[in-house]
């Protein structure tokens, strides 16, 4: 694959920890939420195999923060998802769908209720917060949109409870998973979630202020030493392997929760109201013909830039939306969007690249 | 500045000319709209001589379009925009502001009427789908919110007309400005219009179908080698110089319309109902404290990741939100967010960048 620089811009924002990053080794970006997210330092490979034995420390910045306030908040936040947020706690995440009035794919963000009227939308990378004025705007509801300046620090690994221990104290690991609260470093409230883009188990810091999120960035790294401590970034692999989507990769505005497996997340019978429900209780009655499920193939690389078709003879099984070599599965593991007549799990398939034919087979998500 | 690789993913889709444009000297992409835009080729500089010499024909499919179809769409697209579309014709492209309740600046698209129930916004980078999706649902509009696969090719330069009037006849160039057509090539038909992102001049062809699409991208090529063809992409000097506003970089949400100078598209006299006039009432009531204006500094290059203040003494006279280097001018020219009390033309400023101070002058926009 040529490789192509990213040329930075003002419109493609940085974070309070880019300087830092850049001179940790970084050699690319994504850009996601129109910032620029770290993509790779050593290898995805290398990266993979430290984040599961070690502790790494990733500017997850790109994933900004709706935040919606007021007496209305939490009927415009319920609006926008199939999940029932009416039980929802204060100093609790929910991982939840936000769809269009079609039922499609908006994005999978994690929603964080800080206070009974005030809570924050943990974004994947599209413009939730256009969506949520828009609705605000339509049923004229009491709740303020906006974008506070919060940047995530992800601690991420089999190690990251002992680091973040060593710096927060007892504390930190009696936190839930999915749950939040505000912890002290060196006279500083830092609000911290125990939640993560990976499977390895780790923390988000969500940094409200600048100044103290470069002090503790640069502690973690310092007492992170005994810990071989590593800049990192979401890695490929382990999300892959670990069944964790991508949104924009594994699904996009074209699809629906329940063709994502989101089954748990949609609420159909309760009387909550959320646009697309309508059109999600009809899918529900008429049953859906594909969804994501995991792919094992044989391929020792793969490159993804776009869907590929999977054929069995010459039948269409579905298509591959991610994918990338696993070293623990010594073969290319993937997420396809796979037709209902294929989702017998030993369904082989064939995947063609360049004239060049490869069988692979089909799984259950996640992968591990 | 150290450069990074961009880290590519179905998430940043490519174009229908991707492959095409790797192959003819692409070295860095940005994104937009969730896909690759090319960003670079043989340097900014020798692009900007060659964009106002010759021809170019730009990759720019990132300018995604939201369709908006049904019985309410005017009705709709009305309540995004502070100008007034109430005489607007079909055939036409209308430069408007899109903004949010508030009076800020969401994004700075084209609008073309299609037909009487059926309009285009031809996006600056933010997802303008997402409000329309929310407001269509809260205003329980009968207007369909959907993105077509529509990819736009921007043929700009001194020598547009000449080449496209060989490859579409005479008809193309009796074309008006910002009017927009359908124009056949070699059985099928194009939908062209008068406009681009340079004021260079030239033309924006949409293109619905990628297979003929790519056949009048190679004839632009080869039917372009006697006006001195090239790939290109929009040209930071030139559009700086020419005073094109660029969303994300010279506004964004924390600015409203009339400082970023768009006093023109602002409505607030007649009855047209839109989100947001009752703010910009109150803003033209008050006068705006700052404004988008041109600014010259005596640097021979600059690198703009984000605003640099400007000041004046000790007194802040403003930000400077985008710079580059001009050969026309000899020094960098910009494009800042000035106070009000600086605004007289002849007021200079100092910058500082790695303790190095520079002088500058403010100037009115375009600069040429």
């Amino acid at each position: 694959m040529k490789k192509f620089y990213i040329a930075k811009a003002r419109r493609l924002r940085g974070t309070p920890f880019s300087s830092r990053i850049e001179n940790q080794g970084l050699t690319a970006y994504t850009v996601y939420n129109h910032m620029l997210m770290p993509a790779g330092f050593e290898g995805t490979a290398k990266e993979y195999s430290h984040l599961k034995k070690h502790v790494q420390v990733w500017d997850v910045a790109a994933e900004r923060q709706v935040q919606i306030e007021g007496k209305d908040s939490a009927k415009l936040v319920q609006l926008m998802t199939c999940r029932n947020l009416s039980a929802s706690k204060v100093g609790r995440c929910y991982y939840a769908p936000i769809i269009d009035e079609q039922g499609k794919m908006l994005n999978d963000p994690i929603i964080l209720k800080i206070s009974e009227n005030k809570l924050w939308i943990s974004l994947a990378d599209s413009d939730v917060d256009l969506y949520a004025k828009g609705l605000a705007s339509g049923f004229n509801l009491e709740a303020k949109v906006s974008e506070p300046d919060v940047n995530i620090l992800a601690v991420q690994g089999a190690k990251s409870f002992k680091l973040m221990e060593k710096i927060l104290g007892k504390k930190i690991t009696e936190l839930k998973f999915f749950g939040f609260d505000y912890f002290n470093f060196k006279g500083n409230k830092f609000f911290i979630a125990r939640s993560g883009w990976s499977k390895q188990g780790g923390y988000e810091i969500y940094v409200e202020n600048r100044e103290t999120g470069l002090n503790l960035y640069d502690e973690l790294f310092s007492a992170g030493k005994e810990f071989n401590v590593k800049p990192g970034c979401p890695n490929l692999i382990e999300r892959i392997e670990s069944g964790l989507l991508s949104c924009g990769n594994d699904f996009d505005n074209g699809d629906n929760p329940y063709e994502c497996g989101l089954d748990k997340y949609i609420d159909i019978e309760s009387d909550v109201s959320y646009l697309g429900k309508k059109a999600l209780g009809q899918i529900l009655k008429e049953g859906i013909k594909r969804k994501l499920m995991g792919v094992k193939i044989d391929l020792d690389k793969i490159e993804m830039m776009e869907e590929k078709p999977l054929h069995n003879s010459k039948s269409l099984v579905g298509y591959l939306r991610s994918a990338v070599y696993s070293p623990h599965f010594k073969k290319v593991v993937g997420i396809a969007m796979i037709k209902k007549e294929y989702w017998d799990k030993k369904t082989s398939f064939e995947l063609e690249i360049n004239g060049k034919k490869s069988k692979g087979l089909i799984c259950d998500l996640p992968l591990v």
